[in-house]
């Protein structure tokens, strides 16, 4: 292990791969190396790029990839593709945007399961991160497919999150405004050729500015409003604009960032501590067959979901 | 509290809001009280409609609820909106299109917000069906905007899951393809004006007939695809034959059907017990301020996460 982390803190791809692959699989001895890690770790610039199906991340990220490359930065891009608990399944998109990027030793790109009973991204994507990280990648591009939870979730490990919309969405922007609100860095309006763009621009400033700030701490950044047509790679250095200032920013550590990121990361720590519960008892209560003996019962109405989680919880305590 | 549930079984409209407030709080009185409902319930059928946002799930949901009352039906519908962890901050979103069903008596409509670290639409979602269930309501439409994760929980409470999609979405449904394979019982292709609309429909029955069928058990449900636009009430008609194609589906039973939901059923029941766990642990660590002095130097960079999560897990055992 220690071999393969030396060549990892070298930039070596192969002993990347491996150690993402390790934390994919959720293997005990990956836990132990991210820790290693850990001194050499903090370096890169995180960005997140989040929003529904169909606004353009891939693109969009595949623009930032290509810009970042020119600024001379070396890239790393986690893609995490939602995937099926019930099965455990892991599907690789085939990103065929970023194919071209692929020749290119300095643009490291993988994508990632979103395993997990909760869904939750975290875990494995932290790992990831740290793994490029720790390989000297001087910027990160996490994509997610997200609508409310997932972004929140790449808000807890990105430096600056991008939504990435599209003008004209419905109705769900709506119901979708107190997570925004909490999240968003920076706001992208891609595909801005629609003639809906300036509405719906116009729509995201306005959200900021109705905003219950319940912290107790005033909001000293306001999410700017990017327009960009990444399938011509236009407004791309607008956004790389607006991203260095919003480092600037994060630079500045002022009290209302200060105290979102530790508010971000002490969720993240309890997740952790959930997640290694779970796994706990979930392999005690799966080795004698006991799970799959009462959902045949509930699934039949022989028994009630509630009294049995009681005398499951009841038995652990 | 047996007044009250008295009173619900009885279809007392005040009871049932009240004590799905009281799930939504997360107050211990409402678990035994959800017990106490298992006899009155089993009754309902429950259809999930999900899909990303701009799909017109709201718009598609008021239009189900019209002709499941034109058809002498009895409606509750749960909208789950998507909230942020960080704040516990929960948004009502304004359904005006849902407004013109509020004067019925034989509709009910709540928001439910979608609390939890683990964003699990689950436990509070499972709760509230429970409760219009037993209040006697002939069906129940849960509406949630959902992409990966959220399709697959919800497709644990129905028994019909609708996915809704539109016409000219991107890459993206390539991602989704593995949790979409799993959970859709119907697809809707809403929007079915656009030009799109038949490769669209194409494609997701092509979807179906490449599934690589990993649980050995045949496949005897090839989700169907219906084309509507909702805005216009257009195809409602032919949703509800196929809605009721599938409620027959179901009541025989199939074995691919019923492994189906007792693997459903059994991630549930983990769920809960996880759901428990947490909450007693972080009832503990939250009281004597661990957490935050934790999350405080880790954000400082001068504790590392994975040492941390470790050490408090090491507490527990």
């Amino acid at each position: 292990m220690n071999a393969l982390l030396e060549k990892l803190t070298s930039g070596d791809v192969r002993s990347a791969a491996r150690l993402i692959r390790m934390i994919d699989d959720n293997q005990p001895a990956a836990w132990d190396a991210l820790k290693q890690l850990f001194p050499h770790t903090r370096r890169a610039r995180v960005i997140g790029v989040t929003g529904p199906p169909g606004a353009g991340k891939s693109t969009l990220t595949s623009c930032l990839i290509e810009s970042a490359r020119q600024r001379s930065m070396s890239v790393g891009v986690l893609a995490v593709d939602p995937s099926s608990p019930m099965s455990g399944g892991a599907i690789l998109g085939d990103r065929i945007r970023m194919n071209r990027h692929t020749l290119d030793e300095e643009v490291f790109i993988r994508s990632l399961a979103s395993r997990g009973h909760f869904g939750g991204i975290t875990p494995a994507t932290r790992g990831a991160i740290r793994v490029l990280d720790a390989m000297g990648k001087d910027v990160i591009i996490v994509e997610t497919v997200g609508v409310g939870q997932d972004e929140v979730d790449i808000a807890r490990l990105a430096d600056t999150t991008v939504i990435v919309w599209v003008p004209g969405l419905g109705d769900d922007i709506q119901a979708m405004k107190a997570g925004i609100l909490e999240v968003a860095d920076i706001f992208v309006v891609n595909k801005a050729e629609h003639p809906d763009t300036e509405a719906t621009s116009n729509y995201l400033r306005s959200v900021f500015k109705q905003e219950k700030n319940t912290s107790g701490i005033p909001r000293d950044w306001m999410p700017p409003v990017v327009e960009t047509v990444a399938t011509k790679s236009k407004g791309i250095d607008d956004l790389w604009d607006v991203l260095d200032r919003h480092r600037e920013y994060t630079a500045g550590a002022s009290d209302y960032f200060v105290s979102r990121k530790r508010k971000a990361c002490r969720v993240e720590l309890e997740n952790f501590v959930h997640q290694g519960l779970s796994e706990k008892f979930s392999t005690r209560f799966a080795a004698n067959g006991l799970l799959d003996e009462q959902a045949a019962l509930i699934t039949s109405g022989e028994a009630d979901i509630y009294a049995v989680a009681e005398r499951l919880l009841a038995e652990i305590r």
